[in-house]
This record gives structure tokens, C-alpha cells and sequence, in this order.
């Protein structure tokens, strides 16, 4: 076997943390990894009259997405999504899921044979009646073994603990592969002392979790707001997470509930999202009686959200979270259409109160009505 | 079948809410239940220059406990132990675990036969090499089959959502049975539209839940006073939650991981104790730098406790908690103590940082260390 060349596609807050950690990793094991020049593909962008690629490049900081983190000498970063790929074996995807299919088109037929990849995208691609994850589309598209890794390690806003990761503080994630050789080359790339790496044979499971937990966190948010306890609470995230699980069990093959209730993926990153500090837009949703249409509208118009005076308890400096969460809301939204199309809405109640809730009126106090 | 004559021993906050539901259901139900007349037995004090039993007969309000709350009519406090257990069939026994033996003692003997008991009493018997859930020595005094019932319904404290259940917001609980006749009757005598009841075949694993996750909290507290962040957190009490698992499953009988990963009284409850203000103690003694020794003599002298002031985030007015902190780290060094006589302690690395961190002077900052 020869050493794995990676590339990292991909260059915002969570790639350029995990470009940090595998820079390190490459090092430190030149046994496996060729270590000499790792490529982080950038989308090219002007930051205070500079070009993103040159700033990292000379400075060894990306000063937009990760201010204050110096990556290890070995990262340089390309706008060339060509050369980041040529000769690579081990690809990280990490980029926001908009851009991967852009990203895929421009790769196909130029990367090199028995390449693997591994996809750090949140969430999944879902259609009418259809959804597929990341690491499924990345596979069959270009024909390599993608694993995909999940876990509380960052916030989806990318925001709250930005330096969680890349300063070394304690966290942990989980792989899910398909081969385990393919889990423990990842694992060497990725594990530190602080940073912890479980693998598992579930990358639908793995994937599934960083999608669906956000209905979850959007109920959750919905108990803060209403102030009904830390029980209420807690009750709605048990719940949630058994919908979450049996969700996957029923539509997707090869998954493992031990994912869902065991791994960082699933019961850890849900007890982050579910942080009242991310919750904000979800709880003055609730105080203001809004409907997310009418929320949406606000957010996009970017006019300032009304009833946010009334979140007292909360840390107004988070606020700027808010533009993220109608795509958190449209999560409900899709999957509630899936399930609808499956003609399964009344098997999943937390789910589908959340999307009634959100979208059709329905009484927030309601929410925790013909739950099991 | 005759109807089950219900009897509550105990009439702390905890009680007098248990009391309140199970009242209003024995009536709803008079088919199942003797709802005539329900004894709660009442340890005598003196409130205001009155007998309890006295005020909570005449004004159906358990003023000390449960302030605010009208219990329903058919609930009578008695402070005669031998009147409340007369020609009762199913017993609650819902007090603090201290007082347990005196009760058991005096009401041997006294018990109908074919009565069964459950238990609402947290925690657990450590002797040196033993570990005993108070069901297991309920039904071995009293010859009566014993349930457990425990979850994220209140806390160990009583004091921060006392409300919660009896004033029937919505809150979860788990009820593990050795029989599922028991199972059922006790979920009807207790559910709620907002107060829900699933039962396990599990009475070990209830009981072990609500003892364990304790040693997980004071660890989850160690993170928040480190600052380290929601993920750490996240991590620690994934990490915690396993070992609870295990361990159960190492030295008990017919355990199920199901109990841990997927019930109230699992995930649930361990997600409530570790919220910020029940950890606040747990904070103050990382920031203190304390021997959980000179933190005990501190607290048990009344002293105030040093240092707190460096814990700004917290709120102050929830600080009367701390006295009962030492209990909850006591119960980190008893479990440490069996582990020992087992020679097991290896096998539970966040077990044993917590009891070197409390006990032996280990610096917090390494408790990440040999975790799996």
C-alpha cells in the first residue's frame, strides 16, 4: 500500500480546523500519509483587499473562516480545484452542500483509482420521495468509497465554539465506514488527544443523525420558549432521538441504532444542538406566535425579528445565528414531505408536531400530544 | 382481583406530588382502585406552630413540601405508620433513603399478603463490596414484589422544578417491574395526560440510573467550570453514560442497555442533572481548587463556601442546592470503593477520574485522560 495523499475540499471554519488536525496527523505519521503538501481547495474570495488563497498562504491563517488558528506548514491552499485533486488518494469533503455537486461535475474523471473520501458535510439531499445522503451521492458520482463523519464537534452555524476544535479542547466524533480499513485510515488522520475518533460500520447512520437532530433541536427550542422545564425538555429529546433512530431503521439499509443512542454522532451532538444559546430563533419564534413563513420572510428581508425582547434569559450576542435556522425549519419540512410520501407521517408524532407547529398553525403547547 | 388499596410512605415534595397524581388517578379509576381514602404517612414536624398532618388534613396543602399545590380530597396524612399500612395492597414508598430501615422494621409482619410495593427512592446501598437498589431489600424484608420507579420527572434536589410534576407539566418517568401486571397497574395509578409512563422489565437498571448518573453529573460540572465547552460536555456525558451502562450490566442480572440508552430514566435524567444550575456546587469546587474534603467541612459547618464568586454565570439564588452536593460525591467514592474490592476500576476511567479528581487531588484538567 502506498501512502494516502490527502486533499481537503473545502476551506471555511470546520475545514480549515480539520485541515489543522490532518496537517498534524500527516506529520506526525509520515509512515502513512505523504505529509509533504496537503492541499485545502478555497473558493476564492477578496478579505480586506486580498485574496483568501494568498492570506493563508503566506500568513498560514485563514483570517475569514478561522482567525487566530496558525495551520502546520504542510496546508496550502489552491483555488485550483484541479491540482487540489491531482494525485490525490484521500479526499476530505467539507465544503457547504450547495457547492458539492458543482464540486463533483468538476471531478469526475480526474481522480486517481481506489481514492476513498470522506464527506464532513451536514445533512442530506432530499427530493420529494427520495433522500440520499453525502457520502452515497459523492460515491456513486465518482466512484470512490466514501466514509462520513458526524459528531458534537462543531456547531452546524459554525459559530458558538469555532475554536472548540481547532484549539484542542476536548471532543469527540464518530466515522461511519464501509470498509473498516477505510475507518481506521481516517481515524489516524483525524484522532488527536484532545479530539477523539469512535468509527463504526454506519455511514447512512452517521450521516442520518447530523440531519434529523436538527427537528429535534427545533422541539427543544420550542420547550424553552414555552418554559416548560428541563423535564419537558428532556423528555422531547428522548423522544426525539427514538423518532430519529426508528426513522433510519425503517428507510435506510444497514444502519445501527447503537449509532443513534451510543455515539457522538447521535445522543452527544443532539444534547449540543439543543443548547439553549442555539435554540434563540427557535424560542422567539415561540414568543412571538409567528409563523415561519412570516419569520422567514423577516429573516430574508433582513429586517430584525420582532419579540426578540421578550428572550430575556438569553445572550443577545448570539443573535446573529438567526439567518441560519429557517434551513434548520426546512429540515422539518423535507422530511415531513418524505413522510407524506411514504404515507408514514403518523408513525413519527414528534416530527410531525414540529412541522405543524412551524407551518401549518398548529398550537405550540400541542406539541407534546399523542407522543408515546 | 380486588380493587388495589394504595398507600403513600413518604410526604416530601416528591411525595405530596406523587401523591397528588395518584389520588386524582385512583378516583378516575375507581374499578382498579379503593380511591376512598388514600393515607399518606407524614414523618411529624412542626410547621408555624402546627402539626403537619394537621394542616395538610385541613387545607389539603402540604405547605412545607409542596407549597401551592391542592391535593386532591382523598388523600389523609397520618403520622401513624401502622394506620397507613393497615389493609393496604400497593405502597409507594417515596422518602429518604435514611429513614427506610426504621419503616421497614416497624411495618414487617404488618403487610397483606400479595401487596407489592414500588420504590421512588433515589439511589443505591453501597457497602464495601455490595451494591443493593432498595427494591431488592423492600421485597426481601416485606416478602412484597417491588418496582422501581425513577426518571427526568424531578430533581434530586426537590428544589429547582418542584413544580414541574405535580403542576402536571409535561415530564417523562420509567417504572421497571419484575412482573408486568405490576408494570401496569402502577403506570395507570401514575400516568397522566402530561405526566408519561413507560415501564421495563428492568427494576435494577431504573434504580441503577438515577444512583450513577450522579458520578457522570459531577464530572459534566467539572466541565462546565473548565470552560471547555458544549462539545467536552457532550462528550463527558456520552463517555459517563456508557460506563453507567456497563458497569450495570457487569455486576447486575437482567439489565438492559435499553434502560440506559432509550428510557427517562436513563438519557433523560442525565441530560436534567447536568444542566448548568444543578452542577453549580460541582463548578465551584473546580474554581475553589478544593479537596472535596475542606469543601465538606466548609458545608457541613455552614461556613459559606469559598470562592463561589468567581462563578459569575451561574445564577446565585440557586446556590441553597450545595448541601446536598456532598452526598452526590460520596456517592463517587462509594462506587469507587466497590469497584476496588472488585478490582475493576480500570474498567471505568470517568468513574475513577471523577473519585481522584473529588478525593485524591488529580488535576481536573486531566480527567479527559484514558477515556475511550
Amino acid at each position: 500500500m502506498g501512502k494516502e495523499k490527502v486533499a481537503i475540499i473545502g476551506s471555511g471554519n470546520w475545514g480549515s480546523a480539520i485541515a489543522s488536525i490532518a496537517g498534524k496527523n500527516a506529520s506526525r505519521q509520515p509512515e502513512l500519509f505523504d505529509d509533504s503538501r496537503i492541499p485545502m481547495w478555497v473558493f476564492e474570495e477578496e478579505v480586506n483587499g486580498r485574496k483568501l488563497t494568498e492570506i493563508i498562504n503566506e500568513t498560514k491563517i485563514n483570517e475569514k473562516y478561522l482567525p487566530g488558528i496558525t495551520l502546520p506548514a504542510n496546508i496550502y491552499a489552491t483555488s485550483d480545484l484541479d491540482e487540489a485533486v491531482h494525485d490525490a488518494t484521500a479526499f476530505i469533503f467539507v465544503l457547504p452542500h450547495q457547492f458539492l455537486g458543482k464540486v463533483i461535475e468538476q471531478m469526475k474523471g480526474k481522480v486517481a483509482p481506489g481514492a476513498k473520501g470522506i464527506t464532513l458535510i451536514k445533512g442530506v439531499d432530499v427530493t420529494a420521495d427520495e433522500i440520499r445522503i453525502f457520502a452515497d451521492i459523492i460515491q456513486k458520482e465518482l466512484g470512490i468509497r466514501c466514509s462520513a463523519l458526524s459528531g458534537a464537534n462543531i456547531a452546524d452555524e459554525g459559530k458558538f465554539d469555532r475554536f472548540t476544535v481547532a484549539a484542542e479542547k476536548f471532543s469527540e466524533t464518530t466515522i461511519g465506514y464501509r470498509k473498516k480499513e477505510d475507518g481506521e485510515m481516517w481515524k489516524k488522520l483525524f484522532e488527536t488527544d484532545a479530539f477523539r475518533v469512535q468509527i463504526v460500520e454506519d455511514v447512512a447512520g452517521v450521516s442520518l443523525c447530523g440531519a434529523l437532530k436538527n427537528i429535534v433541536a427545533v422541539a427543544a427550542g420550542f420547550m424553552d420558549g414555552l418554559e416548560w422545564g428541563d423535564n419537558a425538555k428532556a423528555a422531547i429529546m428522548r423522544i426525539g432521538l427514538l423518532e430519529m433512530k426508528q426513522f433510519c431503521l425503517e428507510f435506510f439499509d444497514d444502519v445501527k441504532a447503537e449509532t443513534f443512542l451510543q455515539e457522538s454522532a447521535g445522543i452527544a451532538d443532539l444534547i449540543t444542538s439543543c443548547k439553549p444559546a442555539k435554540l434563540l430563533v427557535k424560542v422567539a419564534f415561540v414568543k412571538a406566535g409567528k409563523s415561519f413563513e412570516d419569520l422567514e420572510k423577516e429573516l430574508l428581508n433582513g429586517q430584525k425579528l420582532q419579540g426578540v425582547h421578550t428572550v430575556s434569559f438569553f445572550e443577545y450576542r448570539k443573535w446573529p445565528s438567526v439567518k441560519l435556522i429557517p434551513c434548520v425549519l426546512r429540515k422539518a419540512k423535507d422530511v415531513h414531505g418524505f413522510l407524506k410520501a411514504k404515507n408514514r407521517v403518523e408513525g413519527y408524532p414528534l416530527f410531525a408536531a414540529v412541522y405543524e407547529c412551524a407551518f401549518k398553525g398548529r398550537d405550540i403547547k400541542t406539541i407534546t400530544k399523542h407522543l408515546d
